[in-house]
């Protein structure tokens, strides 16, 4: 046995475990290469790359330091008897190997490659390898496995309730917060709807970003139990919640090697539903140039492959293929997309009738699973009556209301036609792009206030959209931005 | 600028910088991370993984501390002032990013990516990420592309002839020693044929083993420069010839993932032969159950892309598909293949004719290239009247002869048919094996003396093959696994 010792060195994600080239118990060159050693007392062990030292005053001849991390990880005292041995082989790796060269994996092989990954058994190259070979030829068969699988490793909630429903939308659309008026709708009519929300990656404002201008979206699972016990939903962030050990894995491998999968996204997206206990689903599939899913043909596949692995998973679903050729709604940013929500919550005349009309239809169609006969006539009623606006009010005090919601930003530039004619085409990204120089998501009160539509007649020098921003450098390069291309295409006639 | 330091610390493959977290001249923290550092005094740089360290008795806060290899690499003294940054982005990473999700790469983009793959500048991942995609799908072109930019950096050996030829063989069958009689033919000839051969991987002899029975065969350039110059020729071992800085990177990758690819071995191959300064070249593509290549359709395809590369890197190449059923000659393992050798040079009458025939086949090949009307006659001819023994005479004394070869192992065993009939199968892979267990290629001496080929009528009881080997426990290993499985399939009548 060596002695364990703790070298204060910190050497990232990696755990190191160094030996000295003349240690007394081991032939220590033998375990230097790209295998990794298992240190361990008998009871807990640490996996870690092995580094040789040749300096006795560095790691004694008996001894075995490991790094910090290494070190916090095996939870032992310096000094305690560990062993050394080569890492065993991953139990798996014939099925990765198989499925790189091509051969499609049963459900268990599957099962053994996400074990193995999360245990943390494979190197880099091996997961980035099955990814790459995975992300374009998983089989139907496979992402249901795989979303299984991790589903199985996530942290999971049951519910008391037999039926728990969701919506979910590929996004990819400026504005469209549906989200915020589908939930009290649904929860208005007394369905258990514990919606988990992403924030902005690329887009201006994700629903977890325009819902924190109203209540707190950082709950933890505890907290979203009590919140959705007390009222029947929530809508918070999914970053807290939803936290699957694959993710860590797999994003450190898809994000920097760029690997953009539907298949592997379907498999994530249902594994997150499957551990949150949803039972009941509605996707929403926004088509349009600028959007996520650019065709017809593409949310079809996509409607397709989110129908057959919700159905391997036990999760009724359906799929909605909708208009994604422009923004839902006035307001881009998270301020200005709350007030548009509050204002359909309301029954303001004003409110954008687009954000309004899909967020009743998509409520619709999930109120349709409890077996409501109008559904469409159903979430109407639960609007005008004012309950899906008291149900939000409830949403926030539970999740904590912000007592001082930030509104639209004090500083503003209006963005006109150049030319008149009708607006024949609106580029999500650019109009993104604009929003995101404003200051968006980060200042909630940033964005753009959006006054014409597609088709809309609009007179030169009319104003397209307002920006509004908190700071003038901020408002400065959004405007210049808008200045090289507003978004908006204007066709004469 | 911080004071160079080297810790005496070995992290095999994987340079390494230590930076004390409380360094006077950097915010340390912010170099933490998966994004590598360069260390550089202005003019020498190594790009290193960094760890952050806690004790200033390891390093001190105005020194920057190297692992022993990163320290090597950089080339300076301790105390050298350097500075660090982040490593730069690999400028190839759109192209790499590109291949990944499928798209054909230019040959400026191939080189761009094998330029940063030399140089260190992607992640394991991202490379692996890169074969697997590459592996089944590279096109004729970028094919042509990724040998063209490997052999550019691989030490290149320029000859004063204009023309250079080479034979090579996909092997997989065990003995074939062909290379030892084509390359003395060759020679006697009078053309310039410098051999770079193979040690064995998987199987009991490669031809750099069975060389070496007679000669030294771990030469440098320079020593093959100056054998090449004296006597025509050469057989050596690839493996300190024609090593190549991009396979270090890619076998990392393509061993532990199992990738097998027909496109990154001709790549591979043809690199090594440009650099070599080949100019024509036949290749040797044997087919059979349990060769390399299974079926003549692969070998079709194969054939097809060595010749479609070797013209696009200006070589000229002859493709020619033989028997790969069994092996070629009787003895297998390096001192029996060097007697079958031996008594084809020698004109000995009991010399394997398969071997003898093979070898002047191949031999006629490479001299068409140099325009012999009756090249197997001339082959032959140099054959018979000793020319070729000489030549090889010549050559095993300028490569350095070995003064005292080995021969055949001096404990025996004998391996009996089970039933009478004619020999319909020998699986290679199982007398592979079988030549494995008793010594070869480590143990010079050990292997198998074949007494029956395919087609041979045998008696029960009379001996097919005999086990040679050194040590007691080797042969005793070896008989055993024959006994499980002679690798000789008779068929009765």
């Amino acid at each position: 046995m060596l002695r364990l010792a703790r070298l204060a060195i910190d050497s990232w994600r990696e755990p190191v475990a160094f030996l000295n080239r003349g240690c007394t118990e081991y032939a220590a060159e033998s375990f230097l290469g790209p295998r990794k050693v298992e240190v361990s007392d008998g009871r807990r062990s640490v996996t870690c790359v092995l580094n040789l030292v040749d300096d006795a005053a560095l790691v004694a001849r008996d001894a075995l330091a490991l790094s910090a991390h290494a070190f916090a990880l095996l939870g032992l005292e310096e000094g305690a008897p560990v062993a050394i041995r080569r890492a065993p082989e991953p139990a798996s790796r014939a099925a990765l190997r198989a499925r790189i060269a091509g051969r499609r994996l049963s459900e268990a092989e599957i099962d053994a490659v996400v074990e193995d990954m999360v245990a943390g058994r494979y190197a880099g190259r091996e997961t980035a390898g099955f990814l790459v070979a995975a992300a374009q030829t998983l089989d139907d068969g496979e992402v249901i496995a795989f979303a299984r699988a991790r589903a199985e490793r996530s942290a999971q909630i049951v519910w008391p309730d037999g039926m728990v429903v969701d919506k979910h939308s590929m996004g990819g659309i400026p504005g469209t917060r549906v989200t915020m008026v589908v939930v009290p709708i649904v929860i208005a009519h007394g369905l258990t709807i514990p919606k988990a929300a992403s924030r902005a990656i690329t887009s201006p404002a994700g629903t977890a970003d325009t819902m924190e201008v109203l209540a707190r979206v950082d709950l933890d699972a505890e907290e979203v139990c009590r919140v959705v016990a007390e009222v029947g939903g929530c809508i918070v962030w999914n970053g807290r919640l939803s936290h699957s050990p694959i993710d860590d894995v797999m994003n450190a491998v898809t994000r920097p090697l760029g690997i953009v999968s539907d298949r592997l996204s379907v498999s994530s997206i249902l594994s997150k539903k499957a551990a949150l206990g949803v039972t009941h689903i509605v996707f929403d599939i926004p088509v349009g140039p600028t959007a996520k899913v650019a065709t017809r043909a593409d949310a079809d596949a996509l409607a397709r492959l989110f129908a057959v692995t919700a159905e391997g998973l036990g999760i009724a679903a359906r799929c909605e293929i909708t208009d994604g050729t422009q923004p839902i709604g006035s307001g881009i940013g998270p301020a200005l997309e709350a007030r548009d929500v509050a204002q359909v919550l309301a029954g303001d005349p004003d409110a954008p009738a687009d954000l309004r009309d899909k967020s009743l239809m998509l409520a619709a169609r999930v109120l349709a699973f409890a077996g409501v006969a109008e559904p469409r006539e159903r979430a109407e009623a639960l609007l005008a009556s004012g309950a899906a606006a008291r149900a939000m009010e409830r949403l926030v005090d539970a999740q904590g209301r912000n007592p001082d919601p930030p509104g639209p930003g004090r500083l503003t530039r209006e963005v006109a036609a150049g030319s008149s004619g009708t607006v024949a085409a609106i580029d999500c990204h650019r109009i993104a792009g604009i929003a995101r120089r404003a200051g968006a998501p980060l200042e909630k009160s940033a964005g753009i206030d959006q006054f014409r539509q597609r088709g809309d007649r609009v007179e030169q020098g009319e104003p397209l959209y307002r920006i509004h921003a908190e700071e003038e450098a901020d408002l400065a390069e959004a405007a210049a931005y808008a200045e090289q291309g507003s978004g908006f295409e204007v066709a004469a006639g």
